[in-house]
């Protein structure tokens, strides 16, 4: 066995507390290399020793990835602690590997072995209930409903009547959501996530003037808070953008220092570096990037904490919003995350927390800070394997698995899966148009553990290449829209809430993969129920034969014909079958 | 090379901020299987692809254990954030590792690379500065000495008249340290850790009865406030034991609840599982261990947490206390460490925060919760090398190589490095009395990175085995002592004032190991000064050749001859030489 690629370390994801009774322990094992695992558990202050060594737990294989197997096991230490190790075998030879490393015999001295100390409930990773049944809405309020041209900007443009710039307006407003929410109760999504919309100048609103005031072209406060009425009425929450990371230029303690130089009351709410301030050739004090329109802000400050937390808490607090998504949210220190979570959590328990972070994002999703990360690894690996044909079926279920195995299972199950957003270009241009490789992500993106989001327009078939190619007017005209992509993700949405296996309360497994045919098969499970996914990626129909799996008799999800485990299943380009065990 | 040995995950030990402009670098390999590693990094916004790949910084090994070699790179982003990735080469086999793994050729895009996504100073590892420059001294307060006969408790010993017990008493008190302060300082400690002092009926005080008074045995809050302004003028810092994870049996909350049970309003200060609340088979509430007169304190109870962190803040705001050790801390829920961290350090910013875990304790050690651990790997390594002489030299530098690599450097200059202490038997006896073994020991404590602790009379030749045998009463009586080994350890801890090279400001590294010989070389490095250590642990006295390490000539430290690379150094039974370059 290859000692160098055995690897475990407490917390994070490989030991956690999943909930207040429950640790689950993760081991990783070269490929292929190991054929059991048992898990050797006692607790630390049970000193008989041949009693507890000899409490065993076969760990079960969670997934592999091209390198490695991960193993997977639950315990409920009866005392919420507990010391541990692994038995691993293959054929004859069997190794403990603990602390310590690794040995022939099972070291008898329980200090030898790992340690979970105690299981405290206040350090167990909990996002709020409702996340895991949500599907999120993305809503890039100025083009995605007019409803009041009362309020629209001077130069505002016909709907739709151009392309999307960096710096045209076409007026979509609250009132424009409010006016359209029927729409989304009847795709069926329960959450809106609302790109900024507090006063700035842009028409994306990520260079805020007053975090304390709605912008005007949005409506005011009253129109907010019905529609934020509106929204809870029909059952769909409501999450803001926080855009903590930077200011906008106008900010006024940044024109104060601008003007005031050094002696600005404001001089220590930003990163300056040297006087005078200067924008060229590069901004001499930190910015997002190297705009210097968006002045990093000073978090490590208390007057700009103070001021941001008071933020943070407002509009939880008057407007009963439910989530924050936190712009930027890894460059700014995980001290402020770690109040900002605080604050909020004491005026509303179940507020959602979501970071804006593209890449691992472990240390942010402790249990201390985040409830979740925009999750660009899923987003990748869907997108290169469905839309864009990059990885094979072996290296797509590779990259998912380490995605999966990179976190523990109850920040999984709140993962905010998206396929496109603002900041991409949108999947049916990702997929050069063809439609049914879109339907086949939407599949996968629906059937994934995690909360899944789409982007507005993405339902009736909406198309635009990177920002602002993909922040094109909603089109509402149904003559324009797909609609019959909107009745199948429709359909798709009323499985998960129907299903108890297609949602997020169930297992996800890679079961089979075939890197010639394109072909990838998975399974969903729960205690009661188990549904397997086969998925066809290929411009050809295919005759899977999967009896090797040894799959039992099933039904078909859709139809309700009985599938046999021998008979080959017949699938279409870019189709699928959802087998009901 | 091996893929499957290669690691890292950024922050942790593997990827953090050193200080306010400085990360560290940090990769795993196997053992002797990669040649060279270089780090390539760029910002993470500077999309001028050549010019940033082409950015290569040399990594060093920076040591290497059993199974892997450890690299070490460091970096100065200049904008205080980077990506990068690994180019690990081993002949003309070249790899190219990323968060999103292994490639032949660096991928050009920047979202492949790992992130730092920004150097937040609020987020640095941070201890007080005094720490690096601490030698600690601990001390069992009933055990020191008794310099005030008129609180000794009833059924007082005379000092040192017999074996210590569990419940025996010999009268130690305040006065007692302040009347042999001068036995510190002619020692050279400028740190005391006193264990628990507060009301609690033991002899060991860890069954704390009231957080907030001293136990009359050991003086009155007047003299404590004495003992320490007499330490403080004698640039002595004093560490208080702060037992949070448990109350005593006789804690009038936990008196309460026996009285009162359901009805108790302290009913949520502990973790009462059911009710009547029974002692025995074992508790059934929760306890340290299974020991009932220690009931678990409900740490996520805000009235609990309110009134341990009003205790925390008492100490060191009344009596200007430098330290808390914090007694079981790894049971203790993570959110209240962080809370205590801010009280205190709010009170005083230069407080020491050691936290008692003797596994691997990174989840405690990033920045929010303690500044160091009492070092219980190191200790084991050094104890079953030169005191059981059950490891092999080559195993003793696998595992400090191992603990080094644990953790970032900034929390390694700061470890409390302990060879033992009131809850293990005393090294002299661990060393079947051996006094030239404790020597080598306390060479090896002295000159290794952090912030050594001597236990009361171990600098004397105090024995005995597992408490309580090793809580016996100081021996004050110089013919008794032994002075040599006093002399000894008060040249050690000079060297380590003196030589920068010799104490934690200089980074350790193992030169070289012998296992038939039991010889261990290692170097201690400044910018300005190395120091190489020679070290004979073995029973026979040994001629060394370490020609095939090139060593340049040097002097040698103790007696000032010259030593040559190329002649072989003599060094007699458990002796030493060490060479200033």
């Amino acid at each position: 066995m290859l000692k160098e690629a055995i690897y475990h370390r407490p917390k994070n994801n490989y030991a956690y507390g999943y909930d207040k009774k429950t640790l689950h322990i993760r081991l990783q094992t070269k490929k292929e290399d190991v054929e059991t695992v048992n898990l050797i558990y006692g607790d630390p202050y049970d000193w008989q020793e041949d009693k507890w060594i000899n409490k065993l737990i076969p760990m079960q294989k969670s997934g592999s990835d091209e390198l490695f197997d991960y193993w997977f096991g639950v315990v409920e230490p009866p005392f919420r602690r507990m010391r541990y190790g692994f038995k691993i075998s293959s054929g004859s030879e069997v190794i403990y590997y603990t602390e310590r490393g690794f040995f022939k015999e099972a070291p008898n001295d329980t200090a030898y072995y790992y340690n979970f100390p105690f299981l405290n409930e206040a350090d167990i990773f909990a996002a709020p209930k409702w996340v895991k049944d949500t599907v999120w809405y993305q809503i890039f309020p100025e083009r995605f409903a007019n409803g009041d041209t009362s309020n629209d900007p001077d130069g505002t443009l016909p709907w739709g009547s151009e392309e999307p710039t960096p710096t045209n307006f076409f007026g979509g407003d609250f009132q424009g959501v409010i006016d359209h929410l029927d729409h989304l109760v009847d795709l069926g999504v329960n959450g809106i996530y609302f790109t900024p919309i507090f006063k700035a100048h842009s028409n994306h609103k990520y260079d805020t003037i007053d975090y304390l005031e709605i912008d005007p072209q949005f409506g005011d406060k009253a129109t907010f808070k019905k529609l934020v009425s509106a929204c809870h009425k029909r059952g769909i929450k409501v999450m803001l953008d926080a855009v903590f990371n930077h200011s906008g230029f106008y900010f006024p303690p940044f024109q104060d220092v601008l003007e005031n130089e050094a002696n600005s009351p404001y001089r220590d709410w930003f990163h300056l570096r040297e006087f005078p301030i200067k924008t060229e050739p590069i901004p001499n004090y930190d910015t997002f990037a190297f705009v210097g329109s968006m002045p990093k802000l000073n978090t490590e400050n208390q007057e700009v904490k103070d001021y941001l937390l008071k933020v943070a808490r407002y509009w939880v607090e008057e407007f009963d919003i439910d989530g924050w998504r936190l712009d930027v949210a890894n460059e700014i220190d995980h001290a402020f995350w770690r109040d900002f979570r605080k604050v909020v959590r004491e005026v509303k328990p179940d507020v959602y927390i979501l970071g804006e972070i593209w890449h691992d994002s472990m240390p942010w999703l402790q249990g201390d800070q985040f409830d979740a990360v925009m999750n660009y690894p899923f987003t990748n690996g869907a997108i290169e394997f469905f839309a864009k044909e990059n990885l094979t079926a072996s290296a797509f279920a590779d990259t998912i698995t380490k995605v999966i195995h990179a976190y523990p299972s109850n920040v999984n199950e709140v993962a905010f899966n998206l396929l496109d957003s603002h900041d991409t270009p949108r999947i049916l241009t990702l997929a050069d148009n063809n439609t049914a490789k879109v339907k086949l992500m939407f599949l996968f993106q629906l059937s994934y553990t995690g909360s899944p989001c789409l982007y507005y327009g993405d339902e009736i078939g909406l198309t635009g290449g990177q920002d602002p190619g993909c922040r094109k007017c909603m089109v509402w005209d149904e003559k324009e829209q797909d609609r019959e992509l909107f009745t199948y993700l429709k359909t798709l949405i009323t499985l998960r809430k129907m299903e108890p296996a297609f949602g997020t309360h169930a297992s996800f497994q890679f079961l089979y993969t075939d890197d010639d045919t394109n072909t990838v098969v998975y399974e969903k499970q729960t205690n009661d129920q188990r549904l397997i996914f086969i998925l066809n990626n290929n411009n050809q129909a295919q005759t899977i034969d999967l009896s090797h799996l040894s799959l039992p008799t099933g039904t078909n999800l859709l139809t309700g014909e009985i599938t046999h485990p021998n008979k080959p299943y017949s699938i279409e380009p870019y189709d699928f079958i959802i087998v009901k065990v």
